[in-house]
């Protein structure tokens, strides 16, 4: 269907004397990067030097904003009031904004990180909280996010553009969401395989479910991981089958 | 020597459950706004009400960058690396300057707080890494600082514009400099002579020093003090004595 | 049914340069007192300084735990792995033990703070974790809580003692629950009536529900809130109300 | 000199998704592992296993105490008030000693870390508040440190037991004191040399300095570090000349 198709990955989540994933090779490898902005992760000298990073590349900024919570990086729900959240969020795009101007470049879309992301395809209040900070902030930036989420809903109602992402190392379930990480076939680790799942959801927008059936997929941006060496030699495999097969990687944003 | 000077104040400074001071008294009395930016002190939410508060009454928002130490409230001398430091106050300026821009307002000035508002008086390289950020990331932000300091030359050399203040309630030594806290005469209680000696500055831009002589002050800002109920009672006094002689007013930036 | 009856109320939870409630006060007036542990508030010199106004007074301390959240006062609940709960109970209760033994005293119960508190009332897996803490700690150490709670209800399996506490100053339904704070009749304030309804719930064991029934009601201890002046006097009132009917205040520990 | 050693390295130095060197590699090595308490590293899962580990092994767990500074991993010098200090340190070696009892073992030393090290050689206040907190909380608890060092000395005339420490892969100057890091010779890296280095230290009392001068040296007890791969070999190399040599490791504890 599709000749090209964004790749994003999560960067810039070390923090002080604590580094995580290889940042350097992520970057080298796609199209968009989710910058952690300090609540769950990414102090100030790291986010720096990712943007830095991210403008000598070409790659393009986002803001990926969560809760705060370093102790437990972002993972876990935690039931913050709305106006807390839609302030937070603000706070955090305002200051990871401010490094990627001194870097020469800008923040260019939005994307919740963890228990926050998940949250906000259920949860609607936290949902409006995050697209209320973006719209109230600038209502030109993108809200990246699950098909199907409260989050993308609200956002559209707000006005804002939103950006449907597909994950090539998940299992998908016939209804075409994602198997939960506690079922058998959540995850794929095959470097091949997941090259060329990719392949299909951005050439034909489809993907095959865990039952076998084919389902149908949005993929207007491909989420890899970064945070191990096996997620960089995936990273490096999908972009490979993509050159291959003459699919442009280039940024949504 | 002037018919108008600036009141600055600090405002901004709780934490979640923890408030400080009365920043809504605070913010109908001076002109200039030091909000602190989260990293001693100051939550979003409370952030962001300070700059809706100031953007209604027409007072000017500043970032009072601090050390990341809120268990000190950014008081205690932390030897933090410079471009960690430069990356640090990059980061707070501009979570602030996102809140500020939501509350329709802007940061429209830079002052550093407590212990780092002290060691850029005398440390080169931390003075020079604030200068640093705030030259990266806008050099259209003036610095508000102690004349004399090492902040205010470094921020001259490169160029950036800076704001000298003085204390009405600080005891001043023959030579011009602050009474240090732990000496006698550090510290003016009482209202009326406080006010007096704010009249005084502005118009006549000299102070008595505690040996009974009298010293020149530049005031380009009168910093007044807001985390206790004296303090307000102080800063109405201040106001009405400026008033009574007519005295404006009005913010530097 | 009783003439004697613990009191207790919160303590300890400043932060730093933030302070809350009279401890003081509180301290002067509660047979025991639970003291923050430093993961929702509670430096560890306000934690010592607790543990020696309380050791001075013959009160006895218990250590209030609570989720990893300065920020929200940990209020908010945080969906926190059981066995990461569990490891940071011990820790919490670990602290304030080493400041209490510091200070001539010790812990002597724990009850869980705010959100935890709420959250271990129906949320199984955290109240185990929070039992598992002090079984593997101390199992001479009494758990605080409400009546009906999978808390307590855990705490007996584990064959721990639990204390069962009332509330003097919240409204009661018909089936003897709290009403939650956002129906109207939640929070009582006249001094003079939570003294009667005190007093009713010590010595008659029962309280007069929002709808007019009487329910019983079990009171090994009544909670007294700390955190404002108004909960001061109100302290006051029942404390005199108690002293006036014969009934002795004393720690259940 | 002697035909027996202790040897000691900082173990529990991750934080929540943070790894950080090999705990399990480290504790098969050392004699005395310095686990880390919370406050520049070391989060309670972490620290449990760390002390689960150590009682498996036959490892005896000193609290490594630290400033208050994830962010820079207590390796910057703070200016925290001694007072402070002191009920910081108090809290962190109990949370530590909760965790470690639960383990089946207890803290056996109190070893300062990073910057808290390096302040306590010449800062007297700060040296006599991490003394007077264990002279406080536990007298039998022996302090881990620098030959010369103010912290040794405060703490011998506090009747604490002191244990002085050697460096085996840190240069030393003719005087006996460590060659700073920022100068040649300062950090020794062959795996052999440290190893030989180490055993001159403890059969002979010496070392040769960077002038090649040779200097007397007490080693009660060798620090060995641990959170890179290198410092593992460099570990095991070091062990198995000691072991060649029939000098036994044991803790000094």
């Amino acid at each position: 269907m599709s000749a090209r198709v964004d790749l994003n990955a999560d960067v810039g989540e070390g923090f002080g004397r604590w580094t995580l994933g290889d940042d350097e090779a992520v970057l080298s490898l796609v199209s968009s990067a989710n910058v952690a902005c300090g609540f769950h992760a990414g102090d100030p000298v790291t986010l720096r030097r990712c943007c830095e990073l991210a403008a000598a590349r070409g790659v393009v900024v986002g803001a990926q904003v969560g809760y705060r919570d370093l102790a437990g990086f972002g993972r876990r729900f935690l039931d913050v009031d709305p106006a807390e959240l839609t302030a937070e969020v603000v706070y955090q795009v305002g200051a990871l904004e401010a490094l990627a101007r001194v870097a020469g470049t800008r923040v260019a879309y939005v994307k919740p990180h963890g228990a926050l992301y998940n949250a906000t395809v259920h949860h609607a209040a936290q949902a409006r909280a995050v697209v209320e900070a973006v719209a109230a902030y600038d209502r030109s930036l993108p809200l990246l996010g699950l098909p199907g989420s409260l989050l993308l809903a609200e956002a559209e109602r707000a006005g804002l553009r939103t950006v449907r992402e597909a994950f090539g190392d998940r299992g998908y379930t016939p209804e075409g969401t994602l198997v939960p990480r506690s079922q058998p076939g959540a995850v794929l680790e095959d470097p091949d395989e997941v090259a060329a799942r990719v392949l299909r959801m951005v050439r034909e927008g489809e993907v095959v479910a865990v039952d076998g059936s084919v389902v149908a997929v949005e993929a207007e941006s491909v989420c890899l991981h970064g945070d191990s060496p096996g997620a960089v030699a995936m990273a490096r495999a999908v972009r490979a089958a993509l050159a291959d097969a003459g699919v442009a990687v280039t940024a949504f944003a």
